[in-house]
């Protein structure tokens, strides 16, 4: 049936044309609609999900540190956001703008939140007195509105969903502390949910978050060997503190300033999912964050017994995301469209199984069939989820180590970023000059100093002089 | 100690002043803050861990009817409201404008959404094309943002945390019982989760939502007497999918319009907790949507195994949201405290307690003091957890009853809404001037035609023209 390989053969091949590919399988696999206001996605339902899922997850972990969720308003007052300099120049050129609340225009202009850091200042300013006060580990899930002029699904949208942590702490030391515990929540999360592993370190000063002391990061590697910032954690030292005159009085009797932190993670993770994992059937889920974790395929399901055996299956199953597909498709439609959902097994069974008390375990990332006897499937699911999702991760891991070069002199590099799409790790003297040249001759940006540093060679890779410190370098999104 | 009633002083009580006791228990118990933007709140901790139990548990019965979430865009095209004739003018005149992105003047306004009929209209407009497609059983957790002029927290701000659910159907019949079952998924939430009694029914053509065909409404009595709208469910029909061209080709190879509804709850729901449950010493949060559901207190807690035995009993106790106050504060300054959070009950432990193998619950709600044997606690918790739930909705309950009263004449329906703050059953002839004349003589509304009619009298209470319908009226929030 020709049909059946409709939705297979509409999709672009990452080989042919990756963005391509990429807006095919977000499309096809039923993840976003386009609206009618250039630059906002309507996330569907099969998109949805997957945040959902991310969410709760996430959630679960913050609150194991001490985190409380918040919700600050959407409105920031122009002279509010004005207070911190750094911060208004970073996000003022992209700043939405209300400037009328129902036929009256406002005396002063609302910024819809791009990022909420004056917004927790301003409270922390009116609620923080005493050393008793703090910390404040606060965080909030919500929407932010940056008005970028390129946007494209998930990675760069005008609006995206996201949480943003922001506390407050009485020492240095505390602050940097939750900073880096809070991008190492993020790497974990990463790898254990995502199957996705990333690189931990710090972004140079070019890079860092506008107004931030120090940004963390980390950076993972996507199909194309493109880099992308999944999640950064910053330490604002009291520099917030300063420009909204947080105080409070220390055990000492003394009045100080306070030191503040803020982290966040997007939507732009389905994106990370999708361009990790997916390959030219579409996308490829990690089980845990899978909407459907198993589709049960009925074969020939006219004949007598076939439907009641897969349904009773799915109840047996009813501990995992599981459903069974008894639409009147045809089977080969319905494994192509369990493929482009990303759904990490499907289960076929039809008269000829039942009658040898067994199906068939079809796992999406390998195309590995499996027999399994009737008996045994509610074990047997269990342990190839777990399979599958140590099986992701690994495959990740080996695609980062086969993609990540060292260039120890500049031509090296150049050659390197030209034909090798990837992490590039080579030596920096600490001036953004380098940084500068390295962008405009390659296109290729510092993407961080990781926590583990390697001595490549003793001279920057770019000047000559001498190092200071190791960098990944690649494109980015 | 004269420290330890410094909370509860704090409070004015509810028969002086209940608007003020209100706002006193919002800010006493740390559910909001003002912030800088006039008429928008932070939602603090203790308030915003409210809304994520009563967002699970809700979402959890959606999805057992079927509904998926998505989430739409925050901005409406001034062109996309317009479409729309009664919607745009139930919301144009407290609609926020946003004019500028960047430093560019935006072509078209966009309105930051007072609720997405409009953005879930222009989707199915351009997403459904056959039966196949339906039905369409969407929702979305968001906040929303209404220019309102006098606000008060959870009741009436500008912006505030909802869900919005929006379906369209390929008949009348379904849309009228999809409309119909959420409205009963709201009010036996109301009931089994938050203790709260409501009334079932219809709203009057005059109350009912801008572009809908028929609004129900659940309607809760306050402390005060008050009515407050707790939740809606609109009955579109297919006026939507005409304005907004939302066509399919049905079984019968035809072009038809479908058939819509929206339904929503918002954060309003924590004001209605307060004013049904609270009383002067502050929150009686019911158990199942309590952030705490136990405190334990231990007294003398500088003797010798006390603060051990707490944490044992905190670890015996882990299966519910249970906290140890082990802060240097004394006995009765933690009593208010728990007392003003409204934590169900509390466990009091000190040494002679241990020494008798026994504790002390103290129920909030009843203010009940129980002994309870130290080899007991688990199931005596569980126990008295779902007691305390039972015994505040008959409160409530009771309370309803009496204050509900009927009114044969309009002499009486006067003296009633002078006299006795509550809901008052009265018979309807079904036209708008009796209505507005009601409001203008006495300040109350019709709340709604509910489903349960009696038949009071034959005529009118406010014309004496014959009675089409039972209305109960109130003043309301």
């Amino acid at each position: 049936m020709a049909n059946d390989k409709k939705l297979v053969e509409a999709i672009t091949s990452m080989e042919e044309d990756f963005a391509q590919w990429y807006t095919d399988v977000v499309k096809k696999a039923e993840l976003i609609d386009y609206s009618s206001i250039k630059g906002c996605m309507i996330i569907k339902p099969a998109g949805y999900a997957i945040w959902e899922l991310i969410q709760s997850q996430l959630d679960a972990e913050f609150k194991k540190t001490g985190v409380e969720n918040v919700y600050m308003p959407l409105f920031i007052p122009e002279s509010l956001l004005n207070k911190e300099k750094e911060l208004v120049e970073g996000f003022a050129p992209e700043a939405a703008w209300v400037t009328y609340g129902g036929s009256e225009k406002l005396q002063e202009r609302l910024c819809v939140r791009p990022t909420s850091e004056t917004l927790f200042s301003d409270f922390y300013s009116n609620s923080i007195q005493s050393y008793r006060d703090l910390p404040k580990v606060y965080n909030q899930w919500c929407s932010v509105v940056r008005w970028e002029k390129e946007t494209r699904p998930f990675l760069r949208s005008r609006e995206f969903l996201w949480q943003e942590g922001h506390t407050v702490h009485a020492t240095a030391e505390e602050a940097e502390a939750r900073t880096e515990q809070m991008l190492n929540v993020y790497a974990d999360f990463c790898e254990s949910v995502l199957a996705m592993p990333v690189i931990r370190g710090r972004k140079t000063e070019k890079e860092k978050f506008a107004g931030a002391e120090a940004t963390y990061t980390i950076e993972a590697l996507m199909h194309d060997g493109k880099a992308l910032q999944s999640g950064t954690s910053h330490n604002f030292g009291d520099g917030f503190a300063k420009a909204y005159n947080i105080q409070f009085t220390d055990k000492d009797n003394t009045l100080k300033y306070a030191y503040q932190t803020s982290w966040g993670m997007t939507t732009r993770l389905i994106g990370a999912i999708i361009m990790v994992h997916g390959d030219d059937s579409g996308l490829v889920m990690p089980p845990k964050v899978a909407p459907t974790q198993i589709m049960i395929i009925p074969i020939q399901q006219k004949k007598e017994g076939v439907l009641e055996k897969a349904a009773e299956l799915k109840d047996r199953l009813s501990n995992f995301r599981v459903k069974v597909d008894d639409t009147d498709k045809s089977p080969g439609w319905k494994f192509s469209e369990a493929e482009m959902r990303g759904i990490p097994f499907r289960i076929e069974i039809g008269p000829k199984d039942i009658e040898a008390n067994k199906c068939v375990f079809v796992r999406r990332d390998t195309r590995e069939k499996i027999e399994v006897s009737l008996d045994d499937v509610e074990s047997k699911a269990a342990e190839l989820l777990e399979t599958i999702q140590a099986d992701m991760l690994e495959k990740a891991k080996k695609h980062v180590a086969a993609h990540t070069y060292s260039a120890a002199t500049y031509e090296e590099f150049k050659k390197t970023v030209e034909e090798k799409p990837g992490f590039i790790k080579a030596m920096w003297c600490g001036e953004q000059a380098c940084e500068d040249k390295i962008k405009e001759d390659t296109g290729a940006t510092s993407r961080c100093m990781p926590f583990a540093q390697e001595e490549i060679t003793t001279t920057c890779v770019c000047c000559g002089k001498p190092a200071k410190k190791m960098v990944y370098w690649g494109r980015a999104y």
